[in-house]
């Protein structure tokens, strides 16, 4: 049932004629996650998210707006968004994908159900809105009462095509069926005969962004240039219609923008919808632009969990290090469309620097945004907190949840990446994996234990492609700093080390865009050991970031810590951190499904009833960010007071 | 030789016609300081500061251009200031004060001498500018081509008048010679002629105010309401002519102007002209204006020590709360240019708040712009030092030394005010003075050791005038707020007491507008002991006051203190507030002239060898901040961090 190596449509592989990236994904049907870590995660998005998600769309009306759209009538859209279709279209995104690591028929048999009835909702010429469909003299408030009328405003017409052909690609690349992608492809025609500068057609780009990178992946898939012909024309187009605002990114040509600004969720897909068109046509107005953008993000606007956006004002982006940590917004969508933009622009570049903030994103501002069970979300993820936040069962604005639904089961596809005869090793997790290298079979397995452990053993189980180079990324974080540019440094500016053996004995190695490249002639058998020093790091941030001043935050591997109310008998907020702490790493198989704890002597600061301070010695704990917040609400903080003047002193009355 | 009651021209006073302040001002002429504390400060002036400005004028050339003005040639301005004659003009103001209280014929003479050379300078239409008039081919680069272009600019022509006036006023005041005096209405009349919107003549407003003030009190003086119209045109015609900046307060009309903004000298002179056009005329608008422009200062610009312009960046008022410590620009001539303002809204309103604003920048922010023994300036003043600040000689621009020059020999004029059988009692200090209470002469004298004792004895040494009203000011800062508004408070809440006696009874008065009124019959030998409690006060600023944020300051009686570091054997910006501190008071006659300091426990703050907070306990010791900087450069603090995130640690390795 299931695909392997290559996922173009018949037509488009033997036309050859298109270009994909310059650097091939390892697509997630061809790779099965064992790990411990993300087998977990995995486990509950399979238990407990997908059937909450589907449960959401079938109790909240969204399959029955599909209904009403096949007898269209007057009545009315139920729930209130012009583009609660899509979480319809993002959840059997998310199944699809987990039927690839656990084929479940009974759910293959649902989901072809659910698109039956979303079949009936498409009119003649493949139009697909239920918020128009269903009651064309009145549709939803949001549609407009043309089609396209409102699509740069709120109606989510472009949006809502962007989200189905994102589901279709995935469910036709995890099954084989062409039920669901029919579909997507036969609304993308309408959208691309209604949408342009020819005569008959009218020119739009999208409100809210995604349909770019979809159309992209469409193209890709289908091997038809008009879809990234369309996907480029929403870009060139975007600040030449009558929307030109920065919320939207529409406040100049996007080749000419050089800041990350306005809806985070929004910039960032079309951030990846540029890289696309950058890494798919080559053009160099493109790349200029997104590497600019990319600059832009890392080196003054991106949280150190990976997050991006910082302000809920517009759900935003802020100024250039503005970057908050109580009321930081960092949108758990946003931390997803920040992961799209990094692999993408891996696909173009090749270095590992996109990887770095991939990583970084993936195991703690994006992770976060989802309970450890599965059944519960952020909408926005906080650096800090007094209490104030909780994760929710569900949104009325279901976007988070949902695409949190679709993106967990996606993982597999992020773990390597092929070009020519090399193969890159991008993220370290136990699987095993099918490749081709240059049309020869490639099977490798992972063993590992991170992101507790920096020991991964890599194994060739199989190798038709004799010589080739494997490209192991070293992590930034082992090597140099935090992420790239200077928005974060270690505080003692240490370095730690890293080693890699084959069978046994040191490599004979070289680094080139941040891999460790060993070239030589593979068999089956060869084993590679790979250590990453895992010593605990005290990282600070750029002095301009005020919210950071006088403050560390506490890493290891790729993990941001975080201190809790829960594992601490003082208030987390009045700590001072020791001038050089010294951090112990425990494990804690028992705690929070399995993490590491850092503990680290410190001080706890109140004023005694004679109103002088006090510098109680305390013995602070930290755990994983992503793992916060699920033990009730109260304090938490991931930038932690190292100077007094950051640091907070509890009242003898407490507080 | 000395005038004494009314102070106007023959012909002035014989008129009768013109309208002065609804409250008298009691002049300098009038009262003879015998106090301690001002008395020091006056020695400092007549022993020092004055002869080291006369020495300055003489040996900078200032007054070689009023010689070279008298013989035009292609001599060359000597010194770099278009105002450098202004120095001249401040000094012998400052000189005539002082003969007021120390006769001294010898210094009477050098100023005829020097009045001689002035007087040569002056051109046959009465102006007088030697940067042109040395040169009138080829004058200062600051002074334009022809008289009066370049005056909204860089020509300083209406600010040597305003300055010229002031000083001619004070020295024909103190002497009852017409020398000066007469030299400055011929410039006066020059100006009055060639400047207005009949034919013949140009519109210009003063690039530099000060002309305002001086003409309002050449129209008292002389009786001549031209002066007056004079002034009130350069104020209505402000906004109307080529300059419209904020930075010269041309921004928008005058009367419409809410708050202050721009260079700080420039806007409090010309809200002190503003001031007495409102008082002079009862112009509605004017008081308006002036009020509105007053509540904005102290509400959201003032200095706790009185000074104004927070910024060296146009030597301006910041936004409002912007009130930076260590950057803070409080220049010399701002403070006495806010007092100029407060003495005149009091004599418009009678309200004791603009005494307690006038005593804070008297003994505070002002007076700490010059050293103890009289021979060294601070230009800016600023809350807070790391060691980078220090008194120097004189200046370049000698704008605030020789304001200095003046304003401290003239303090005299500011101790009592009348108004028909009204005594205003506003500033406490040993003295003797007679006054005109309905023509009648009332003589007293007061006996204190004020600031540092709250026990003032008030004598009746005569009385002609029968029954009247005492008016004894009660300090803001006994019963209410260290200001007026909500820019201060008291960290406590608490208030202080006061009390009144007459010859040893308790005194049968009541409060209005701020002073406790005694309506009696008195007579020769009446005792009255006004008592002030001068327990210390901790103070704390409006939590948008970012820079005092977490702090507070130590006051007592009118004197804000500070720490300074010669008085404490650790970092003073180490140090931690207790949070209820215990104020201790210590009289030091031994110390910088004689002063009360202040001792309290607190914490010093540093970090151990083992990278650990230590707070150690210590005493810390405050002195006035008037009297810093008299023993080396070093730190300095006027508000002190009590919440610890306002502190800072020192480092095991110091500092």
């Amino acid at each position: 049932m299931l695909l392997s190596g290559s996922l173009l449509l018949p037509a488009a592989v033997m036309s050859q004629s298109h270009h994909g990236y310059p650097i091939d994904p390892v697509p997630f049907t061809s790779v099965h996650v064992t790990d411990g870590f993300w087998g977990q995660r995995l486990d509950a998005s399979r238990n407990v998210t997908i059937p909450l998600a589907f449960s959401k769309c079938e109790e909240s009306g969204r399959y029955q707006n599909f209904i009403n759209a096949a007898h269209p009538s007057d009545t009315i859209h139920v729930g209130g968004f012009s583009f609660d279709d899509t979480d319809v279209y993002k959840t059997i995104e998310g199944a699809s994908y987990l039927m690839q690591t656990y084929p479940d028929p009974a759910l293959d048999r649902y989901i072809d159900s659910v698109l039956v009835i979303v079949a009936a909702a498409q009119e003649p010429d493949g139009y697909l809105y239920t918020a128009r469909t269903m009651n064309p003299r009145h549709p939803h408030e949001w549609a407009g009462a043309e089609r396209w009328e409102a699509v740069e405003v709120l109606s989510h017409e472009f949006y809502n095509l962007g989200h189905m052909v994102e589901g279709a690609i995935a469910h036709y690349q995890a099954t084989g069926k062409r039920n669901f992608l029919d579909i997507a492809i036969r609304y993308a025609d309408c959208v691309c005969d209604a949408i342009g500068d020819a005569p008959g057609q009218v020119a739009r780009v999208p409100g809210h962004q995604i349909a770019e990178m979809a159309l992209a992946k469409l193209y890709l898939v289908t091997g038809d240039k008009k879809y990234l012909d369309q996907a480029k024309y929403f870009l060139d187009k975007r600040g030449h219609t009558s929307r030109t605002d920065a919320y939207s990114q529409a406040h100049k040509p996007v080749v000419d923008q050089d800041e990350a600004v306005g809806h985070a969720v929004r910039a960032a897909y079309m951030y990846a919808g540029m890289a696309d068109v950058a890494a798919l046509t080559g053009d160099s107005a493109y790349i200029a632009a997104i590497d600019k953008i990319w600059d832009n993000i890392v080196n003054k606007k991106l949280y150190i969990t990976g997050g991006i956006g910082a302000t809920s004002n517009g759900e935003a982006f802020g100024e250039n290090y503005e970057l908050p940590n109580l009321t930081a917004y960092c949108e758990t969508c946003a931390a997803i469309g920040n992961l799209y933009v990094n692999h993408r622009l891996f696909l173009l570049h090749g270095d590992s620097k996109y990887y770095d903030v991939l990583e970084r994103t993936l195991y703690n501002g994006l992770i976060s945004g989802v309970s450890l069970d599965g059944g519960a979300f952020f909408y926005p993820n906080p650096l800090a907190s007094e209490g104030q936040h909780q994760r929710k069962p569900w949104f009325g604005c279901a976007c988070c949840p949902s695409n949190i639904s679709r993106f967990i089961p996606s993982l597999p596809g992020y773990v390597y990446a092929v070009k020519d005869r090399s193969v890159y090793v991008n993220l370290f997790m136990s699987n095993s994996a099918k490749l081709d290298v240059d049309d020869k079979e490639l099977a490798l397995s992972q063993s590992a234990n991170y992101p507790w452990n920096g020991d991964i053993a890599l194994n060739i189980d199989k190798n038709k492609a004799g010589q080739f180079t494997l490209k192991i990324r070293i992590p930034g974080w082992v090597n140099n700093s935090p992420v790239p540019g200077d928005l974060y440094a270690y505080a003692d500016g240490k370095q730690l080390g890293y080693s890699v053996s084959v069978n046994g004995s040191p490599a004979d190695g070289h680094i080139e865009q941040g891999y460790y490249c060993i070239d030589r002639k593979w068999k089956k058998g060869d084993k590679v050991d790979i250590h990453f020093d895992m010593e605990p790091r005290v990282v600070k941030a750029n002095d301009l970031v005020e919210a950071d001043r006088g403050r560390v935050a506490i890493e290891r591997g790729p993990i941001v810590y975080c201190a809790e109310w829960p594992d601490n008998d003082f208030d987390i907020h009045s700590v001072l951190m020791n001038q050089s702490p010294r951090l112990r790493v425990t494990e804690r198989p028992d705690l929070l499904y399995g993490i590491n704890t850092i503990e680290t002597e410190a001080q706890a600061l109140r004023y005694n009833d004679q109103g002088k301070l006090v510098a109680d010695d305390v013995t602070l704990t930290l755990i994983p960010y992503y793992a916060w917040n699920h033990r009730g609400r109260g304090n938490m903080a991931v930038w932690l007071p190292i100077d007094v003047s950051a640091a907070r002193a509890v009242s003898a009355g407490g507080e």
